[in-house]
């Protein structure tokens, strides 16, 4: 066997792992660290597993960590496997770019694209990490946790109450390795970094509808995506083409006049009445499939900066949108923690494998390979988000660019992204590899260059 | 022979025609006329033959024409054949795409491209019409003409006074057809058109200097445009290599903020204090070439929107400028007067040959080949225009998408512009050809889109 471990094995055992956090990516980190022999306990605060949203789409960097992990037939059974991906114009509806997910791309990426229910993929990965000896417990908040010589001392608080949401009782439990998949509001974030997330002034609609009785769509058998001014549209089947999945995602305009006055930001930003309003410009199909979607809910779409070093201590490091919430252009944000998970295993069951399992050591070499990448991701899906919704000469300039890669090959546009394999341990040998490509190095972001612009008008009213 | 006249006939001989106008495009008439046989006689006001600017770009289009009335060893040795024209980011100074001149580019548009003085061009298309027996005239002004169903009546000026700027004897000449190259405000245009320029907002400085001992450019062998926001900068060499051409064009903030407000436009909108900073946010390179340009005049660029038909009755035409002022980014100006010359030359002579020279029909062929071919060049000069000038994320998409040109091969983008030839009548036949391709059918021009928020903003004050 190579020093590259493969799942099942037992270098880890005796390690006592905590994992914070029931969602994709703490689920994936019990499943991918129990499989190399971790004894590991996972805490959710929440009264079951469950995932907010709906369908989630999975490049091949996701889907390889999937198979690698034995969970290839449940995913596929329980997804969809989509032809392809088309682009269109949301104003004319002209596919300006279609990315063929057939044998040429498997070939080259190692795996196919995957688009799968949330829940239907949280519920795969909380059944797996159990299959391979994790215990996943709800109803536990981890509270806090201090690293000693020795291993981390674990504040665990059992919730009480039947939505679980009143203050209970308080328990210290020990372990060699706290992982804080907390989420994007994580406890362990903020002994690192004192920061705020940054909303896009974009929000999210989404909705889910029975496909098969649905004539104008029931022959989709595609990812199809409406790139609008402002707004974009997005269509897939799920759960083997019984469901539709939509997404319709705009710019508030109230969020972005409160971001440019400086007022209070309204806190229902993006709500139905904006919604009402929102695609209004664009083509009229897509006016006509907004009927379906959830009105109860809207997703206000934020990330935040991407954070340089994820370890907390020796004992401790922050994963998954804890240490990295991107914006959701890239469709990479579940996928990202999938590898986090699998990064984290490997490299310590490598270490642990050449007898030299120092978690401080891990930690550091998991942050220095991950911390560049998912900073990569994070800011091209701002950058990737901006393209999207261009208008007027900027939008047809953008749809000829996408034309073009059609007709020159777009693999050079997605290999850094989805030709992944974190045992090759590239961010951590050439960390620029972090950075965007040089030609959009100049690129700001557009909610940058609000704040500063706005800012700077303050300043100058200060001085005058 | 064909149908297709070749130059030096007697097709039209015994045909009085009158030019008004000596620039390149009543040159170019007067020899494309004189040299099928026809009496031509060409008014220029100005007391010489003379153009105000200094470099020209006229590409095979243009060079095909110049060859068929058998100057292209004159031009040749006035002018220079650049190598290859290169596109480049004016904050970087990146190449993003080089149109090689060399031999595929020739053997694809039959001709090369060449670059040459604007007096030295013409100086070389009068001297070889006055050899095709065609006679010159300055100092008379054409005033007005009127047709009747034997021909025209041109009523001549003879202007006065050292500078011919006195009014003098007026004198009526009788001709067979009126061609009025009479330039941008041209009074004949007048007859049929109650429009007015419609300036860009941009303006260009100019300047010729020795290249030999100009250290840093003296090897430059191309034509390099240095694209940028809201500016551009352009070089090559003139004279088989003696002198530099620069042109620096860049947006008025002043005239923009006149537009915008509907406030009265200052006339020396584009004045030095303007240019002085105009470049501050482009590459050092370009800043260190700016003590070149001349500072004692420079040119506020307009166009005027595309006319549908050019034909003033049976006996009188508009062409040039008179008929199609474009801006200047397709470098297509001198080659639409050039093509209008060989279009109206050709398809009288071709109908005289057939025995039915009726001028009437000819000027409506002529306008009905021309008009829709100028329009389309002027609405993508305007387009073209914009695009070398976008700022921020649209900067970035502008240059991957000339990257990718590149890569897929440009002729695509040139071939309706530089593969033309009146003979085939294409525009003619089809109308639609002068329309924008369907990928930019929605664009709007930014100038129109000013105005007409603009007026909208009025209206709405009107209203309230």
């Amino acid at each position: 066997m190579s020093l590259t471990s493969l799942p099942n094995s037992e270098d880890l055992k005796g390690q006592k792992i905590i994992i914070s956090g029931g969602g994709i990516g703490g689920a994936s980190g019990a499943l991918a660290l129990a499989q190399r022999g971790a004894e590991v306990t996972l805490y959710e605060r929440a009264p079951e597993f469950k995932e907010v949203g709906a369908g989630l789409q999975i490049g091949p960097h996701g889907v390889k960590m999937l198979e690698k992990w034995g969970l290839k037939e449940r995913v596929f059974a329980a997804g969809y496997l989509p032809k392809e991906m088309q682009f269109r114009d949301a104003i004319t509806t002209e596919t300006i770019l279609t990315m063929d997910f057939g044998e040429e791309f498997k070939e080259h990426y190692g795996a196919p694209y995957l688009v799968i229910h949330r829940s239907d993929l949280l519920a795969i990965l909380v059944e797996a990490a159990q299959e391979a000896g994790a215990t996943l417990v709800n109803g536990i908040h981890v509270h806090d946790a201090v690293k000693d010589d020795e291993g981390v001392t674990v504040e665990i608080e059992h919730r009480e109450g039947e939505d679980n949401s009143g203050k209970g009782k308080r328990e210290f439990v020990r372990a060699d390795l706290l992982v804080a998949f907390d989420g994007t509001h994580s406890a362990f974030r903020k002994k690192i970094a004192q920061d705020e997330p940054v909303p896009s002034a974009y929000v999210a609609y989404r909705g889910t509808s029975p496909l098969a009785e649905d004539e104008a769509m029931k022959d989709l058998n595609a990812v199809v995506g409406y790139i609008g001014p402002r707004c974009h549209f997005i269509q897939y089947p799920l759960r083997g083409g019984e469901l539709l999945n939509q997404v319709a995602v705009f710019q508030s305009p109230r969020y972005l006049d409160s971001l440019v006055s400086g007022d209070e930001v309204p806190e229902d930003w993006g709500n139905n009445e904006e919604f009402k309003n929102a695609f209004d410009h664009t083509n009229e199909f897509i006016q006509s499939r907004l009927g379906r979607m959830w009105l109860n809910t809207w997703w206000q779409m934020a990330d935040r900066e991407p954070l340089q070093d994820w370890v907390v201590n020796d004992r401790i490091i922050v994963m998954g949108d804890a240490a990295h919430p991107p914006l959701q252009y890239l469709a990479s944000g579940a996928v990202m923690a999938m590898e986090d998970s699998e990064c984290l295993a490997l490299y310590a069951s490598q270490a642990a494998a050449q007898g030299e399992l120092n978690w401080g050591e891990v930690l550091r070499d998991v942050s220095a390979e991950r911390a560049p990448r998912c900073a990569r991701i994070q800011t091209t899906g701002r950058f990737w988000g901006e393209l999207w919704h261009v208008d007027g000469i900027s939008r047809l300039i953008r749809n000829e660019t996408f034309r073009a890669a059609e007709g020159t090959g777009w693999f050079k546009y997605a290999d850094w992204l989805w030709d992944y394999d974190a045992d090759r341990r590239e961010y951590l040998k050439d960390p620029s590899k972090g950075d965007l490509p040089a030609e959009l190095q100049e690129w700001e972001y557009n909610i940058h260059k609000i704040s500063r612009q706005r800012d700077s008008k303050e300043t100058d009213e200060l001085t005058v």
